[in-house]
């Protein structure tokens, strides 16, 4: 069984990757996710994605190992998903649902969760087995992995950093109706209010005055030099250091890797967060590494792969 | 292959346990740890008294699993020690000096780690295969149990959780030379301290003004209806809790379980820490358990054996 399937469901569309088991990608495409009725139609079209690419390629479902799988929701270890808003799934046993659609073995993750095995696998994690993935986009998702597997927890809630709290005074709540949770620092919506907090204090001359604020706008003017745009990015970094400290104590990570929107600004963003994280790390944690995300959108159907192939 | 040695190694007695496989303890006894030269003895030591014990017992060598073992230090997964002032050992492959100087197969952990798994296999997480253990002690130890095994991290130094930052303003350090942490508020000495601050702040009656101030007579004084002991509880479990809900949110554990000696004030505890917990907790994390540690100074010993049975 030299081949297996990585696939990444999201909302609009599902990452199909075949590989073979050695890690090398010999194939990836898209497939639409009709969430319709209840999303009833995801599972049979991935089954049907699936068996019709093993065909073009010539592959037996006899040397197939099986398929890793990564959804937007928490999952359990026996790959069941109590509620997925945006797949229009309610209870679910997608593992076991998969399996008789495909009849492959099937291994189902947390997305973020299995982006982060990704990364570990053949990113910007590569050679450790214990990481922190922190994902700055529109929120902030994050993966612990612990020993090369990834931390899940009793419900499949595990690796939520962001929303650890990170500031016990903010008053505006986060999006997930608690108030001072990381997501609401670090990720791209996050800088910005920063980013709208810091302009409104004063008139300080910025660049960030002339457009739209966005998170790409404050590190690009950042390397502009812009006292504004570097204050902003000192708080950020301030929280995600700090945060960092604390994830770093429990869990004795290796490595750190950031990936999402955010990442895009590049390694101007360890000369923000770096120094904080030195500030408050636990002695014992003071050599963990800072890297960027490698794989992209590709994490996630790398990572399903290594879960499956974890097994 | 029906039994295995359970050992809990501390600064002046290492506790040594006879189990058969299934968890029941035939015998458990002390021998003086004598960290003398190095601590060169300690490890030679422990191999006679268990040879010795199986003797006692008719039971032959080959009869044994191995040995489980843990020690006040971080252990890194191949059973190496870095440094341990309190044994007097440096650099130590104590897994591989162990099992020459024993013949049998062994296995290493953190003592407060192991103590949990411990806690986990036959005290007050029985049942239970993710779960978070905070013993509340001198210091403020702890250890976390993802999917049954301890999460050990990269160099050993998981599940540090007395070393939490909870307080960005606090102004005195802690014992590890930072400050705010969860030590600083949630061990014995630390409610002294909030305790001391309280006193100091007014002069509301108390009966702690009476003798000397202890974790064990602030509790006492919250049992007799005392307001300033109240007010010192409440700060406690506000740390406490909040700690909780934050590593909860990384963990996803089922439960918490609450050791040491703070812990011998009993269910009156969970008053000041769980209202604080539920308050931040992140929605996932809300049905998370509380319990009261059960095994006692015996943890170590169940813990240990519990280590070697898991792999």
């Amino acid at each position: 069984m030299n081949y297996c399937f990585g696939i990444d469901v999201g909302g609009t569309t599902v990452k199909m990757g075949l590989f073979r088991n050695d890690g090398e990608l010999l194939d990836k495409w898209e497939i639409k996710t009709r969430t319709e009725n209840g999303g009833e139609a995801i599972l049979p079209d991935i089954a049907a994605s699936a068996s019709a690419r093993l065909e073009q390629h010539r592959i037996k479902p006899e040397e197939v190992l099986g398929i890793g799988m990564g959804v937007p929701a928490p999952v359990n270890l026996e790959g069941v998903v109590k509620d997925t808003a945006n797949l229009g799934w309610g209870y679910k046993e997608v593992r076991r649902e998969l399996e008789e659609l495909s009849g492959f073995k099937v291994i189902v993750g947390n997305d973020a969760n299995v982006a982060a095995l990704g990364e570990m696998w053949k990113g910007g994690g590569k050679g450790h087995q214990n990481m922190i993935m922190v994902t700055l986009g529109t929120g902030v998702g994050g993966g612990i992995i612990i020993n090369g597997s990834v931390l899940v927890g009793e419900g499949g809630a595990g690796g939520e950093i962001g929303h650890l709290t990170v500031n016990d005074s903010e008053t505006e709540p986060c999006g997930c109706g608690r108030k001072g949770c990381l997501e609401e620092y670090a990720s791209a919506t996050g800088i910005v209010r920063l980013a709208n907090r810091r302009l409104k204090k004063d008139n300080l001359p910025s660049v960030l005055r002339a457009g739209k604020v966005s998170a790409k706008a404050v590190f690009d003017a950042v390397k502009e030099g812009d006292q504004a745009a570097i204050e902003i990015a000192g708080e950020f970094g301030r929280y995600l250091g700090n945060a960092l400290s604390n994830i770093a104590v429990l869990v004795d990570p290796a490595i750190v890797v950031i990936g999402g929107g955010v990442s895009k600004a590049g390694d101007i963003l360890f000369q923000f967060i770096e120094p904080h994280f030195q500030d408050w790390a636990f002695f014992a944690n003071k050599n963990m590494k800072f890297a960027l995300a490698e794989l992209g959108n590709d994490a996630g159907i790398y990572g399903a792969a290594k879960l499956l192939l974890n097994k």
